[in-house]
């Protein structure tokens, strides 16, 4: 039994976002999958955690924390080594505006339930969902090569020679690009980072294939 | 001349929750409008700050910051009166968590970008587009009400009796549901914390009636 209990999905990208930094920290927690194509985010057990119906949901001693990202934020102020931020205003400033790159302007808009709702008013079969999903991370994946490719600050990862935030989100959402086909060949930038990240034990073990609702 | 420029457009949601923190703060920009309808977040003189081809964008001495939410949480960490985010991490994650309610969960959802690609995708009329809007702002606004409603902190603004990071949230996203005809009254606690944001001159200028771009 661990002070941290994690409510999460295997293939859920925040999920994974997650768990990368529980790893990275050392930080032990209770894996409590919740099927997201069962629908037991909107069960009644959950919805008390978390009234958006939503993964992850952390319940911690103080109460049960939802949003990933405010998560991730928590995460870093309680458990500072290593740092998910650089030391730095502006540092923490670029940090941060690349990783809602993904996490902002690419995710909440390619989610489950977006394609779900899809098919449901629009009648979007499996193509089209792909489709939709491809139009907009590419559009973010683009965004970020480019700011990587310009800035000074880009190393073995996207501030840096450090994993950090941003990693953890372009980890989530390539992942989550590859599921559903998105072609990565022009984005070579994301690709080395992203094969930088593979290599971290702790961001490894956070992939949705080695989780123990994985199917 | 201002140090700060906000590259901004009067209707962004996105736009709002960043003018409110700089009049706040009581921090003097240039406003420089970007008119998303004619297409000049495309253009490459803005795609050279902010290659996501969004706003806003604030040009700093240090060079431009994009992503509303670093840029407040930059504004925070630079000028920390007053506070946008709570004394103590609990209330710091907290406020985050309620502010990614309507910032994660609904805006980027929302986006006219997302709803022109709507049109385009799924030939979505008006109306379809209206009823995009209602379904992803509606199921936000009835978790954060829950939320707001079940949690003590709640006070004459999201976290206690001062104005933070997810009123800020919270007052664009009523502002933008306004527009697409939003049934707000099964919200009464939103609906009462939108009108004590509305009471703060720094907010009521913020409002996208007040901007120089507005028609």
């Amino acid at each position: 039994m661990s002070d941290l209990a994690l409510h999460n999905y295997f293939r859920s990208s925040t999920s994974v976002r997650v768990r990368a930094a529980l790893n990275l920290k050392g930080l032990r927690y209770d894996y409590v999958g919740i099927s997201l194509l069962a629908g037991e985010q909107h069960q009644a057990e959950h919805l008390a955690l978390n009234p958006s119906g939503a993964v992850p949901t952390l319940v911690t001693g103080q109460g049960p924390l939802s949003q990933s990202l405010a998560i991730l934020e928590w995460l870093d102020e309680e458990h500072p080594e290593p740092p998910l931020l650089p030391a730095d205003a502006w540092g923490r400033a670029r940090v941060r505006s690349l990783a809602y790159i993904g996490a902002q302007d690419v995710h909440p808009v390619n989610n489950l339930r977006v394609l779900q709702h899809l098919e449901a008013e629009f009648g979007a079969d499996v193509f089209g969902k792909a489709a939709w999903f491809a139009h907009w991370a590419s559009a973010g994946m683009a965004a970020l090569e480019t700011r990587l490719a310009q800035e000074p600050e880009t190393g073995d990862f996207c501030h840096g020679d450090c994993v950090g935030l941003a990693d953890l989100c372009l980890y989530a959402q390539v992942l989550n690009n590859a599921r559903f086909g998105v072609d990565m060949t022009p984005y070579p930038i994301i690709q080395r980072i992203y094969a930088n990240c593979m290599d971290i034990p702790a961001l490894e073990r956070a992939a949705p294939v080695n989780q123990p609702d994985a199917f």
